[in-house]
């Protein structure tokens, strides 16, 4: 459908080309294909290979295909790419709802953990690469480039993409590598966006330890500043919503939710207008307003936040990868390169290989020290996590995207050699990354750390359907599991519930648990019947049922016991 | 907090003038002062005077003087105005939630009415304003007006604004007249800019019946086609999700939101594209998407939807409102009028005359036609009502600045005495319609509809405790009105539920049947004693209150029995 409107909008398009309308028509079109992506995402959502990044990235490399044949070769977009877009609109939601959503339980626990993969271990693949990059790239006279573009390469493609991973990861199997994946994702976003930013701000043509002291010095008085900001503005929300108390009035859900996103996107423009990094502040903002904020508004204010948050985020993770497929396209860019294809094949597979190196440096060594300094085994991270959390950092996305447009393209497409063999370069290795490593991604995680089967499954097959149902009581007038649990003892604490089964199925577990104590609950008050007597269908039964849900799904959400 | 910051800012933005570092800075300020406006807003919210639009324009106001002393009189502004801005994204999330959250039961009982007031009404209002506007403004040598320019002015002061009375008419207690007033003030709208465009493109110099008559029948298809490309996004939508059953996965009302959320600004799209009526367009489409998808979609998307939808456009009307207020002070304006204040104030007299005129000459003789046809005396529309309805719609607001901005600034502010007399007037009947109409509406509702007394308030005291804690289980511990009932009989049916009780106060008599069928089913489910020995603080205790208030407000919301 999306495609046969393409046609007519295209036609239209040639025919009635004021620059105002062509905007019109390429946003209906970027809108309509936003939705195909999701459509067409969920449909692919059963198969082993695929993930929404990789199909909105085919789409948007099949659409950029359709443009340019109509065109007849003359541009494959319909939008042009603009940092603002990126680092104002798309990046903020994905970081904020990164900090909103995370378990903020295992993110603590495991904190040391995280900074330790995602700033130390950022540095050393960002040394790795610049090295790598340089040591190889003189040899293949490919154009000027100074030493600031090497640094530039080495944060450009330090930047990991870690979203293809986590939609594989199931953070109730293997909670502790999601918590590590998903936070090292995040503050290494954080640093690559930093070290950036301190290269192109510093000269480092003549590098000596004054420049490298002060280098040093900007760089981590920005990362506390930044996390000192995000934090005063989510404790600014919780005050400003627990003192004034819009609970009580009517509409306070309207209020209390414009609220958060306002103190949210203020936190971002904040560190935009003290030159901090506003990555990491909105990403600590979302943090400290789910740990504080999220509990001191209504019920409404909770499931509307966390949902909408979540489904910004999403939006604009898929427009990022829709758009990225549709630029890679962009003729333009590789007209400088088209003379010298040997060259720009050798420069992505070098990058390619720099990264895997650069990434297996600091992943093995890191966890070897981490694994020290932990005495439980449940906390250990074994190999088979390092080769998992080593993969999750090989694919590379928007951010590199982002940075390389910035440090390459000064006034549009440059037609030096070296800079267009370097965004050509970028969007193979991206491309080339995220298809490939992402496709196998799914089997080699599923290989890496099965699914568990634990004695629960019985349990869980009710569990996921209620859960799955996402709270609506549709699915609820299926009591087949409750009538399993009858012969059963039913009081509390007689089949104590072992840390096991929290660590390896929390969600079941509690499920479990707040099962056997409704059943006892109800029993005292209703007269020894216990849950299954219940009318199938009356308000009471959907109601207990679905605060269980709510109950699991918010204690899963925000990692508290 | 917000002025001290401001300064601060302000001193910042002095010596940091880069444009870019402005726009950040001006992006704070503005983001900060919604923040601020939302906080004043509910501090003001009990006094018998305030509304939210009042405050955000005062506080524009303010922050305009502010600027405009520190900036030494050069500028009182701190974004520029930009029609994109507001028809793009202010306008389509207001419109939208308009019909998203529209009674659709009371809308479409009183279909015929709204469109005889919105646009029968709109095009008497037109026609006498722009008749008024010829006569008086010839006499009165304020510059060259073309017959054009009187044709927009009628189209532009017959636009209004009817926010301000809807946030004090009771939905509850009046929802005749809310649904009335309502339904009018957005067809009103859609048909104000319809007339605008429509006078815009044709060339109405000459003015001969073939050129009436096309320029008739082009304004009804662009109604009728506008209103079906509305419904048919909205049946797309519906039938997308239910086809594709999202419930059944992970994820899935991030998923139905953000395909909600796209739709719904795709239909705002297609009609930009295709030279319809946005507004009518994304009108329906809220209508339709209420009726048919938030049906098909999870408890936790119809949360989350209805919320999001609410809070966003709530954050736009705040922007407009406090856009307005910085906007009325800009000096470059004032600059041309200051020389005739005369002129210019009698011009502004002469506008707000002929708008309570226009809207006398089409309320009292509709309202007549329309009790015609009614034979019920509860849908009649009594005198108290009819002064009610003109009331609400004498303020002017954002729809008619952005359509003066359009039609009287060409190319930034022109130096043109009758251009510039004409927007210094728009502002001038924005700003006074707005707050001396405005602060005068609360007091005139109270006094021509007063609340209502009627004999279920012990009942209400705690269903309006439950519905203003919007969901929350927080007040529910409180146990007292629930025994208060176990004199009386607990049967369904004993004690019928009148007509009255549902007309006067449809959300208390609903509670009232709930629990009386609550009641009797627990009554037979567990052994007779009914809701209130429920063990307080237990799960269900809680849930199947939950799950009153939610039911009544969903029943409130969405109109439905």
């Amino acid at each position: 459908m999306a495609f046969g409107l393409l046609n007519t909008v295209l036609e239209k398009s040639e025919t009635l080309l004021g620059s105002d309308h062509a905007s019109v028509v390429s946003m209906n079109l970027f809108v309509a294909l936003l939705g195909a992506c999701i459509v067409l995402g969920h449909l692919l959502e059963e198969t082993r290979w695929m993930n929404e990044s990789i199909t909105a990235l085919i789409i948007g490399s099949c659409t950029g295909i359709v443009i340019l044949l109509i065109s007849g070769g003359k541009s494959s977009r319909i939008l042009v790419f603009s940092e603002d877009l990126f680092f104002i609109y798309l990046l903020p939601p994905i970081i904020f709802n990164a900090g909103f959503q995370v378990k903020k339980k295992q993110f603590f626990r495991n904190f040391m953990t995280i900074m330790l993969f995602g700033a130390i271990g950022t540095l050393i693949s960002f040394a790795i690469i610049s090295l790598g990059a340089m040591h190889f790239f003189e040899k293949m006279n490919i154009g000027d480039l100074t030493i600031s573009d090497y640094l530039a390469i080495g944060a450009i493609f330090s930047a990991t993409d870690s979203v293809c991973t986590l939609q594989v990861l199931n953070k109730d199997d293997t909670p502790l590598l999601y918590s590590l994946v998903f936070g090292e994702g995040v503050v290494n976003d954080a640093t690559s966006v930093v070290l950036f930013n301190a290269i192109q701000r510093f000269d480092l043509t003549h590098i000596n330890s004054t420049i490298v002291m002060e280098f040093a010095g900007n760089f981590f008085s920005l990362f506390i500043l930044s996390t000192a900001l995000g934090v005063a503005a989510g404790l600014l929300s919780a005050f400003t919503i627990k003192k004034l108390y819009f609970g009580k009035i009517k509409h306070s859900t309207d209020r209390e939710v414009a609220l958060m996103m306002l103190i949210a996107y203020l936190s971002y423009m904040l560190a935009e207008l003290f030159h901090l990094s506003s990555i990491l502040t909105v990403f600590f903002c979302g943090i400290t307003m789910s740990h504080y904020t999220w509990h001191n508004v209504t019920e409404k204010s909770k499931v509307t936040t966390k949902h909408t948050f979540a489904a910004l985020s999403f939006l604009a993770e898929i427009f990022i990868f829709l758009y990225v497929g549709m630029d890679a396209l962009d003729i333009e860019k590789w007209d400088v390169v088209r003379n010298s294809p040997g060259q720009s094949i050798g420069v992505s597979a070098i990058l390619l290989g720099l990264i895997l190196l650069g990434r297996a440096a600091f992943v093995f060594p890191l966890s070897f020290l981490s694994n020290l300094t932990k005495s439980s085994p449940d906390e250990k991270i074994d190999w088979k996590k390092q080769v998992t959390i080593w993969w999750a950092g090989l694919m590379r996305g928007a951010v590199s995207m982002a940075l390389a447009y910035n440090q390459f393209t000064t006034s549009g497409h440059t037609k030096l050699l070296g800079n267009a063999i370097m965004i050509t370069s970028t969007i193979t290795v991206v491309l080339f990354s995220t298809v490939v490593f992402g496709l196998l991604t799914k089997p080699l995680v599923k290989h890496l750390q099965p699914p568990s089967n634990k004695p629960s499954t019985p349990t869980s097959s009710f569990t996921e359907t209620l859960l799955n149902r996402d709270g609506d009581g549709s699915y609820i007038e299926n009591h087949e599991p409750l009538h399993r649990t009858q012969g059963q003892s039913d009081y509390i604490l007689d089949h104590p519930i072992t840390l096991a089964m929290f660590w390896n199925t929390p969600s079941r577990a509690i499920h479990h648990y707040w099962r056997k104590f409704d059943n006892a609950v109800m029993r005292r008050t209703f007269g020894g019947r216990g849950v299954s007597t219940v009318v199938p269908g009356s308000p009471i039964d959907t109601s207990v049922q679905q605060l269980w849900i709510e109950d699991v799904e918010d204690k899963e959400q925000h990692g508290e016991p």
